[in-house]
């Protein structure tokens, strides 16, 4: 297998852009990665989008996504796996160096969610549900994500102003990212006594609606360093998948596809969950961030919120955890994240000015999830 | 990269499946190829699917498709190119299992289109043209493949009853498939006078709705010689893309996307056109297939449909084409049908008996086409 290293890195500013088509977010995103590249030939490209079946009526979206960007003719595969989508695209781009198929490979997220006004964009994410099962009975991804929160509270003894502390890290952290969408501080107060959509989930517990475009350049470790003086090499991914339907599962607080990617990228990549130095979680809605946080090895179970407490993941704690100011304050457009999270690691372990941490790390951690714990892909990466 | 093999090929017939969820379906085609490569634990997937999003009212199936087919856990990937996603899944799981990171893969393709009205499914299958430019302004499908149609015609002096000789080819060859929707011959006067939908497109140049899927087992070559007697190389596969927009195009009859794909495809396999013994190719609508004979090489430009006329492509003759019926009569449920048409290359190759030729071959063709020319994927499989 090849060794594989991100040498390009373009983000676009998540926010509701209704001003911008997909095409245009898309084609700023890939125009900043390919001058942080230096302009390669791009031979191949894949890309994490949830919804532009709904959001924007327009499938095989990669052609035309491919084609305005100027990568007129290239092979281009759009990939779907609900929110985890950027994290899938990312696998796949490494595939497609490390075998060798291609050298030169775009990765690249994009979800235009403005297009639509909130309560069909609710409708359009009910659709990564179990329609069969959960969605036609009338569970919301906030309503599973309540059932989980409550469950949680009350097994680890854990308060909601606890759990919201990872909102209020998350906004705190955002304050500095000129790419996040919410970028202002919030109380903790704020974020419990904030609009409920399924008590305990408030407002302020869930991920904003967003605009954005993230995109990565790929090639093998031997040509980037000929052209790069940092390359990030991606050290370790994993995927794993559970039961779409929640009634399916021994324990609704088990998120076992995330443990089980992680297992996978953490051997892959000859290292252990101590070794991580920065990680971006998914925390869609707060809870899932703290399971992930748990089940990534980076807290014992149940401990999540009081080592937030105790500040063990701010910024300047022993693991800074969503510098970028995550889901919550970063922001979620959807396909895009898991390619937002990747490319913000390849930027703080390259000490980047916008990422910048008091000790430049060496390894870093993303790590993305659809639903309540469906599908789950993580990413190391290490500066070489 | 490492060599790699196909072992094992599920097939369900296509049909309107009225009494089969997608689940059932997709279950039933991987049951069937995790039998016939003896049962390997499936490590990973990568599953073509174009609209379950819309048909059957779910995303991020691949991990729903997954779980019902026993592979509990494993990472799992939708891949989408509208028309070509099979073609596209191919290629991924190829990847993952060249590259080294997982050694069996399944590569899956599912549609189930029977869940709507066709009214309903026209629209969805106008989700993969260009919104904004097309969709909106009322082209169809069907209408994009009449233009192509009638400057083909004109262009090349062809007249419609010899493009329709490749429907009533498919027709003949899907009466020996016991997995093919239409099993029945066709004359070429109920071609053209059938039903018009955009003159002189009727209803019989269509290929018709249906529910299907297809799967396929992936490993390393050296250990698929140790599992099976009749290992089947993936010698080599290419994918390309043009617009999404057939208003941007140079020339309406310049289907630049197959050929690309071909010339690397044949450029992999360290072959040519000429070596190809026998060939799926994608024909949609009959006109599309005419033009990716002539853009694989296997006929002179304008010439395809002489060639159709004296024999050259039927079963008996110098180069059988769509032995299975193609999308015509094999029928073409959508981001299955690149499955399907790999799977039965394969078949074809171990001389199974229901794809039996009086010579077995060597060496054959697959490939895809999504919209008027948007993406195609070609694959060369190759008996060891």
């Amino acid at each position: 297998m090849r060794d594989v290293a991100i040498i390009g890195v373009g983000l676009t500013k998540v926010d509701m852009h209704f001003d911008k088509s997909i095409r245009e977010l898309f084609k700023e995103a890939v125009s900043k990665a390919l001058d942080d590249a230096f302009n390669p030939d791009i031979e191949s490209a894949y890309i994490g989008n949830m919804a532009a079946d709904e959001f924007n009526n327009q499938k095989n979206i990669s052609s035309l996504l491919i084609d305005f960007s100027g990568l007129n003719n290239i092979p281009s595969t759009r990939i779907e796996t609900g929110e985890s989508s950027g994290g899938s695209a990312l696998i796949a781009g490494f595939n497609d160096v490390a075998s060798g198929l291609h050298d030169f490979v775009l990765v690249g997220g994009v979800e235009k969610m403005s297009e639509v006004v909130s309560s069909e964009a609710e409708s359009i994410m009910s659709l990564g549900m179990f329609h069969e099962y959960e969605t036609i009975h009338g569970l919301s991804p906030e309503g599973a994500a309540a059932l989980v929160m409550r469950l949680y509270m009350h097994r680890y003894n854990v308060k909601e102003e606890d759990i919201a502390l990872l909102a209020q890290l998350d906004h705190k952290n955002a304050v500095n990212n000129p790419y996040a969408q919410l970028r202002f501080e919030v109380t903790v107060e704020s974020i419990i006594k904030a609009r409920p959509l399924a008590d305990p989930i408030t407002l302020m517990h869930c991920a904003p609606l967003g605009d954005g475009a993230a995109a990565l350049i790929l090639c093998p470790m031997d040509k980037a360093k000929k052209i790069t003086d940092n390359p990030i090499q991606i050290a370790g991914v994993g995927q794993a998948s559970d039961t779409l339907g929640l009634t399916q599962r021994d324990d609704l607080l088990d998120f076992k596809a995330i443990r089980l990617a992680a297992d996978k990228a953490y051997k892959m990549a000859g290292i252990e969950a101590k070794d991580i130095q920065v990680a971006e979680i998914f925390d869609s809605y707060t809870i899932y961030g703290l399971i992930a946080l748990e089940e990534l090895g980076l807290a014992n179970r149940g401990e999540a919120a009081a080592m937030l407490k105790n500040g063990y993941f701010s910024k300047d704690g022993v693991k800074p955890v969503n510098i970028s100011g995550g889901l919550k304050a970063r922001g979620h457009p959807i396909g895009a994240t898991g390619v937002y999270q990747s490319a913000e690691i390849a930027l703080m372990l390259r000490g980047d000015a916008q990422f910048k941490l008091d000790s430049t790390p060496e390894i870093g951690l993303a790590q993305t999830l659809s639903g309540a714990g469906v599908n789950s892909t993580v990413q190391i990466l290490r500066r070489v």
